[in-house]
C-alpha cells in the first residue's frame, strides 16, 4: 500500500504534476531548492513542504529536474527510505538511468525511469504520457501513482528504455520541424499559401504533430511561446545521437538534424522556445516563414 | 453548367474515383490508353466508353496519368472543347502545370493542377484531399466536380501550386518514413519495445501518419503492401528537390532524404511499395524492423 | 594553319590568358563589353581590338565569360566565320555546351567546352590548366592555341565534359573546404594548435588543396583575398548538383555541400571570396579559425 | 641519454618502426603477445625479444595496438620503470591518452599520444609523421626516438592532441575519399573519361591525396589492397566524431561521413581496405568506378 508520495522538482512541469496528488494519496510531500516554491505549493495544494532527507523518506518518490546530472547529484546527497519506488521524471540519459537502476536496487530501492510529453497544459490536465523503463514488478507497483499524473501509462523496456524513448520522439520532432521549415519555405518561395498547403498536408501523409500544431501555433504565427526551450531540444538531441553511437548505428538524418538543432541552439537568443530553430533556416533563406 | 465530364487515366486511382462520377452527373465518358478497362468501367459504373477526341470534348476532363510528360504528350495530341476546365490529378510537375495553363489559356481552356491524396481508400470513399493550382475563377467552377470525389478541395494558388504541395508533401513522407526508421533501430538496439515506443511516440510531440499508421501497418507487420509505388515517391521527392534549387534554396534535410530514397529506389526489387525504403536502411543496420 | 586568334572576355583570367597570344599567333584580335578595357590590352600586348562581329572572323576564337548564358546570347548575336574553332573557357553548364556545339555544327563550326582552372597566377605564368570538352579533331587542331595559355591541356570527353569536370572539380573544393572547416574548428575546441595540425595533415592522407593552401593563405591568415567569388563557386556546386540529379544518382555529401554553400552564399557580404564560406560555420560553432 | 628502447606491438606498422631502432640504440627491447613475432623480430633485426614486464623497464617505451582499450589494459598490467617516457603510436582515443597521462604522471612517468601516419611504406622507409600531444619537456627528450622512425615530428598539444589530429586526418580522408566516389560516379554516368578527368583535378583545386593516389590507385584499379582496414577507419571516424559531440559543435559533413562509414564497414565483407567504403555507394548508384 502507497502510504506517502513525494515530489522533488517543483519547474513548469513538476509544480502543474505535483498538483494532482493530493487528490489520490493521503500523505503529499513536495521539495524544491528553491524552497519558497514549495511552500507555495503546500499553500495553493495542501502539500506539505519538507526537507529534502524528509521528501525521499516517502514511499513513492517523483523527480522532474533539468538532467540526469542533477538527478544523480541529488540522489548522492541522500539517504532514501528502503522499499521506496524513485520514479524519475527528467528527460534523462539512458546510461545514467541503468546506473541510479543498478546502485538502487543495492539497497532495495527500485529506480524507474519515466520521462513524460504533453508540455504543461498535459501536466495540468494529468493527461501525460509516461513512457517508462525499468523492472516490471516496481512498474505495476508505481502504476498507480502514475495514472494519477497521466493518461497513457507505458512500460517500454529496462531501465534506460524510458529515456531512450523520449530522446528518440524528441529526435523526430526536431526532424519534423526543420523538415518542415525546408518544405515550406520552398513552397513560399514559389507563391505558395501556406495556409492553404497546411490543410492539404495535415490531410494527407506528410501530416505530423509539427504540421498539425506546432507549426501553425508557434512558426506561422511568429509567437514561439517559450514552453520548451530550445537547449533542451538540443540536450535531448544529444541524447538520442549518443544511442545511435553506442549502437554503432549510421544514422545519416537523425545526425544531419542533430547538427542543425546544435547550430540553431549555439545561434539562438537567451530563452527561446524549441520552435525558434527555424529562425537559423530562416537566416539561410532570407525568406519568413509567415 | 456542367453537361458532361470525362475521366482519362482509369488505373488504381482514377478507375477508383470515376466511378463516383456518374451519381453527380449525366454524362460520365471514359477513356483508357488499355481500352477494355474503359468498357469494365462502363459496364461496372454506368459511364460511357469513349474514344479520346470524344472524351476531350466534355466539359469538364479529369486526368491521372503516371506522369506530366504523359499528360503533356496526350495533351498535345488532341483537340480540347473550348471553354473546357481540364483538371488534372496526377503528382505532376510545376512547371509542366504552369506550361500546360498558359498554352491551354490561348485555346479558351482553363488548366488546373489538382493532385490529389488520400490513397485507393480515399477514391474508393470520395473522401481525397485535393491541392488545387491555377486560376480562382475555374476553381470555382470546377469546385462541384471535385467535391464529387474528395473531401476536402483546396485552392492554394496559381498554376503549378497544387503539384508543389503534392511534391513537398510526399518529401515529407519521405523524411519521416526514413527518420523513423532510424529512430526506431536505434530503439531496438537498445532493447526496446518498439510497439511500446510507438504508443508513447503516438501520443507525444514526436508522431507523424508515419508512426500512426504507414510505420505499424506496412513495416513493422513486414507487409510493404505495394499501394504506392518507391519509384514513384522517388520521382515525387526528385520534384521537390527541383523546386529547392529553382529557388536557389538550401535544404540540407530535403537534399538528404532525396538522396537516400533515391539510393533505396535504385537498389529495390521491382513493384516494391515506398515503405520498402526502410530495407535500404536495414541492410545497413543489420537489424530488422520487426 | 591557325592565322588568327580572337579573344571574347577580358575579365581577371581573360586579360592574362589573351597576353601571352602575340607571342605565338601574328594576328590576336580582343574584344570586351567595357571596350577601354580591349584597347588598354592593345596597348599594354600588342593586341588588336577590334568590334565584336570581327572578332569572330578569327580562326580561333576564345572567350571566358561569367555564365553560359553569357555566351549563349553572345554568340546568337553574331555571324562566326565558316570553319572556326570557338574555344570557351567559362565555368558553364554541359547542356549548354551540348547545345552550342550542336547548333554550331550546322555551321560548320566546332565548339569546345574548355575551362580552366588554376586562378590568376596561373593565368599569368600560362600555366593553366584546360579540361577539353568536344569533338576530337577539333580538340588537335585547337591544341597548339591552348598550350599557349596553359601547361596540362586535357580533353576529358564529349561537348559538356570540359564543364563537368570543372563542376565536379569545383564542388569537391567546396567539399573540402567545409569539412576542414569542421575538422579544424573541433580541434581548436580541443586545444590543438592549429598550424601545426596542418603540418601534419599536409604530411598525412587527410591532406587536399584546401589543407595545403587555400586553408592557411585564406582563412587562417583571416585574408579571405577575393580571387575567387562565393557566388561563382555556388553557381558551379549547382551546376554539379545537376548533373547528379540529370543521372538520377543518390549523392549524399555533394547535396548537403551544395547547401551549405548556397547558405554561406546567401549570408555573405557582396564581393566574398569562396573562401568565406566558412564564416557562416564559424557564426554557428562561435570559433574562429584563426 | 637514453640507454634502452623498448617496442611493444609488433604488427604490420609496428615490426617495421621497431626495425630501425637498432641503428639508433644499443639496447632496443621488442615484446608482442604473439611472441614468435618478437623472436623473429630478434633474430632478423638484432633486437633482443623480451617478456613485457621486461621491456617496460626500457627508458622509452614504445606501443603501437589496434585500440587505446587494448593500451590501457596492457599499462594497468605492468610496473613501468619511473622516469621512463611511454610513447603510444596506437590511433587512439584523446580521452584515453589524457587519463593514462594523468595516472602515469603520479608514478613519475611520461605518456606521449603520438599517433601516426604515412603507412607500412612511411614505416619502412622511417618517413613516418609524428603527431604529438602532451608535456613539451617530454616531448623534447622522446624527439630523437622519434627521428629514427619518422620524418616529420610535430607536437601539437597537450594530452590527446596528438590522437585528436589523427583522428581528423582521417575522418579528412573518409571525406574525401566518399566525396570523389560521388564526383566521378557523376562524370562517368555523363560520359566523361575518369583519367583524363582526375589528370585535370589534380592540377586544380579539387585535388587531394585521394585524387592523386587512393583513387587511382585503389579504387579506380579495383585493387583495394588491404594496407589500412576499414573497420580501423570507422573507428577513426567515430573518436572524430565524438571529438565533435564533445565540444558541442554542429558538424554536418564530418556527421554525415561517419554515418556513411559506418554503414559501408557494416556491408563490407571481412578484411576489407578502407577504400572498399567506395562500393556501398556503388550498389546504389550500380556504376562501377573503373
Amino acid at each position: 500500500m502507497i502510504q506517502s508520495v513525494a515530489f522533488i522538482g517543483l519547474g513548469a512541469m513538476g509544480y502543474r504534476m505535483a498538483a494532482h496528488l493530493p487528490k489520490n494519496f493521503d500523505q503529499v510531500l513536495v521539495w524544491n531548492r528553491n524552497f519558497s516554491k514549495a511552500e507555495q505549493h503546500a499553500t495553493e495544494y495542501g502539500t506539505t513542504a519538507v526537507s529534502l532527507s524528509q521528501a525521499v523518506q516517502a514511499d513513492i518518490i517523483f523527480s522532474c529536474l533539468p538532467t540526469s546530472q542533477d538527478v544523480e547529484t541529488l540522489i548522492e546527497s541522500v539517504e532514501i527510505k528502503s522499499g521506496a519506488i524513485w520514479i524519475d521524471c527528467t528527460s534523462g540519459v539512458p546510461d545514467a538511468g541503468r546506473r541510479l537502476a543498478e546502485s538502487l536496487k543495492l539497497k532495495n530501492i527500485d529506480f524507474l525511469d519515466a520521462p513524460v510529453s504533453g508540455q504543461t497544459i498535459g501536466a495540468e490536465n494529468a493527461t501525460l504520457t509516461f513512457m517508462v523503463g525499468g523492472n516490471t514488478e516496481a512498474f505495476e507497483r508505481a502504476y498507480s501513482a502514475m495514472t494519477a499524473l497521466g493518461k497513457l501509462i507505458q512500460h517500454v523496456g529496462d531501465s534506460g528504455a524510458g529515456f531512450a524513448v523520449k530522446a528518440i520522439n524528441n529526435m523526430l520532432l526536431a526532424v519534423n520541424l526543420w523538415s518542415v521549415a525546408e518544405g515550406f519555405t520552398t513552397l513560399k518561395a514559389h507563391g505558395v499559401n501556406l495556409d492553404a498547403a497546411l490543410n492539404c498536408i495535415n490531410a494527407s501523409s506528410g501530416k505530423s504533430l509539427v504540421t498539425e500544431t506546432i507549426f501553425p501555433q508557434r512558426v506561422l504565427s511568429r509567437e514561439f511561446p517559450v514552453t520548451f526551450a530550445l537547449p533542451l531540444l538540443a540536450k535531448d538531441t544529444g541524447i538520442a545521437l549518443d544511442l545511435v553511437h553506442e549502437a554503432k548505428l549510421p544514422a545519416p538524418i537523425l545526425s544531419l538534424t542533430q547538427s542543425l538543432i546544435q547550430a540553431a541552439n549555439l545561434m539562438a537568443e537567451p530563452n527561446s522556445d524549441f520552435s525558434s530553430a527555424v529562425k537559423l533556416y530562416e537566416s539561410w533563406s532570407k525568406i519568413t516563414l509567415d
